[in-house]
């Protein structure tokens, strides 16, 4: 395919959001350094929400700081209403992401509004932006939640999410984000969606997110991939999970959707060898979640090229071993 | 899509044959039964292999007469050799499957013997099936081993994959099945060499077996889909596992296979449900076992259609509950 595509990590957000161990600060910064240093570009770092809702988030002005003054990757940080998006602002972020349920059941349970209050929240925040003495610097993304279907509501129209998408533009907005939030997207329902929200938003660019609950995750990056979207979220090694589906696997794995695109010929010029290497630390740091991802356990395939400039792959575990079956297998 | 795609289980070979503990017939046939209850029509019921070889299949000529009194399924068996035909075709088995390797460095290392010679074992197998009084009956299925990919030889070129095909094609085969024994396929690979087969082998029609080794299984049928294949291979749990690689996972799952296809609006006929009621059962009876897949972790999408003629589906463990952080998820 050759195109480049875009990929964030959004583990220090999404993925440590249902961590109930708060990974110290320190934790944080080196898994953001060393996956800065695997090639990973752009990051979502934290969570601006109220500290008594997320404490794993109470250190969001200081992850916040501290990310932002590493040189060379896009930093940016969730928020959730004017009052988080002022605390990003102040702590140097001139990248913030923002959510809006497109199912009305979603929006009020996990943010206590309708989906069109929190359009018009939206609109404060970038009026916000716009009275910032920065606002050139400032571009603000908004992820459009339960986009293929709602845990509570059921099924979510893709013309209301097409309603949604128009109504986030016509405020101002330099990325809208699909988000399957729950994992009930599939491949068709990513073909249909793409072109409908495409059309309602004139040039705003996409991207997607999606998760890997019900294992379609990455065939649905490959609809979306079909569709012309060339920016995903990922995790590393899954991390994430769905609050509505306990025990579920999360977000796609940054290590198989870096394998994936590789395989298909789209660069991101990320290290796949490092990234597993880090995925391994960042596992033995929180020994009591799940991690999700398939390549860390098969290891990178021998005949899969590494960067030039990276530390040589784990040995592939099947090298020089033989079927232990006499019998054929297909 | 629309189009209907046949699924065949096989679990009771591909993922039976590298666990250690032997399953008993009555359950191996309990399995059987069920599965076909829940809709699925096709299956692998054993492998006639050296009996000292895997003691998982000591019981193939038990299994398979009691399998094929079963009226209604498709009922084959994994055969590596003339020997093992000939007591496949005793035990009343008309459908009978055979391997070739495309590595030759995999081929000497499974089945001790050069690409080249296991083609000419299968031209004496068909010639004992010509010599069968129902031969018009018997229908034989040859599948492509490290189609994708070699973990001994590495790359294994697409034209030697056509080239073998095209030979298997000329001793006379009623289907080629591609296989990714160890999980080095991808979707753009599997977009390249189904056409090249295709026009290899004429009309025999091709079928794909993937594993999900390395995350991809699910994107690599969507990519057979595209290019036509309508006939796949998995494994109720993602049972299986690569020899190869200790700990991966294996076949790509069944239940999360048909939701993929329920979901791209390809008929199946199989009841959801019922598989997952069914898979937690064997999981059970295999308790050492590593069991992959997403579905059954996560449960139905309260959205999903079950088969009106079907138990009811496992409650959504997501419905009526809320996200239980305060904060804007995405």
């Amino acid at each position: 395919m050759g195109d480049h595509v875009a990929l964030r990590e959004v583990g220090l957000r999404d993925g440590l959001q249902l961590v109930a161990a708060v990974l110290p600060v320190e934790k944080k910064l080196a898994w953001y350094v060393a996956e800065t240093a695997a090639g990973v570009r752009d990051f979502e770092v934290t969570s601006f929400v109220p500290p008594a809702a997320v404490p794993q988030f109470v250190d969001a002005d200081e992850v916040g700081r501290r990310a932002l003054a590493v040189p060379g990757p896009v930093c940016s940080a969730l928020v959730v209403n004017l009052r988080g998006a002022e605390r990003a602002f102040d702590a140097g972020f001139t990248r913030l992401n923002y959510v809006v349920s497109a199912s009305e059941a979603h929006s009020r349970a996990n943010a206590r509004r309708t989906t069109d209050e929190a359009i018009a929240e939206y609109a404060r925040l970038r009026a916000a932006r716009d009275a910032r003495p920065n606002r050139d610097d400032i571009t603000l993304s908004v992820g459009i939640a339960t986009a293929f279907g709602c845990t509570l509501q059921g099924n979510v129209a893709p013309a209301r999410v097409a309603e949604v998408a128009a109504a986030i533009a016509a405020v101002g907005v330099e990325e809208i984000m699909l988000a399957d939030t729950v994992g009930y997207g599939d491949p068709a329902a990513v073909a249909a969606l793409v072109p409908m929200v495409a059309a309602a938003v004139g040039g705003v660019p996409l991207a997607a997110h999606f998760h890997d609950t019900r294992g379609l995750g990455l065939a649905n990056l490959c609809a979306a991939l079909e569709a012309g979207i060339r920016r995903f979220d990922a995790s590393l090694g899954g991390l994430g999970g769905c609050p509505f589906a306990p025990g579920a696997t999360g977000n796609i794995a940054m290590e198989d959707t870096v394998f994936l695109l590789d395989r298909l010929g789209c660069p991101t010029g990320i290290d796949l060898a490092a990234l597993l290497e880090l995925r391994a630390i960042v596992e033995s740091w929180l020994p009591d979640e799940r991690f999700g991802g398939a390549l860390a356990r098969a290891g990178l395939p021998r005949t899969h090229p590494v960067r030039s400039d990276a530390p040589a792959a784990a040995p592939d575990p099947t090298r020089d071993r033989t079927d232990p079956i006499g019998g054929g297998r297909s």
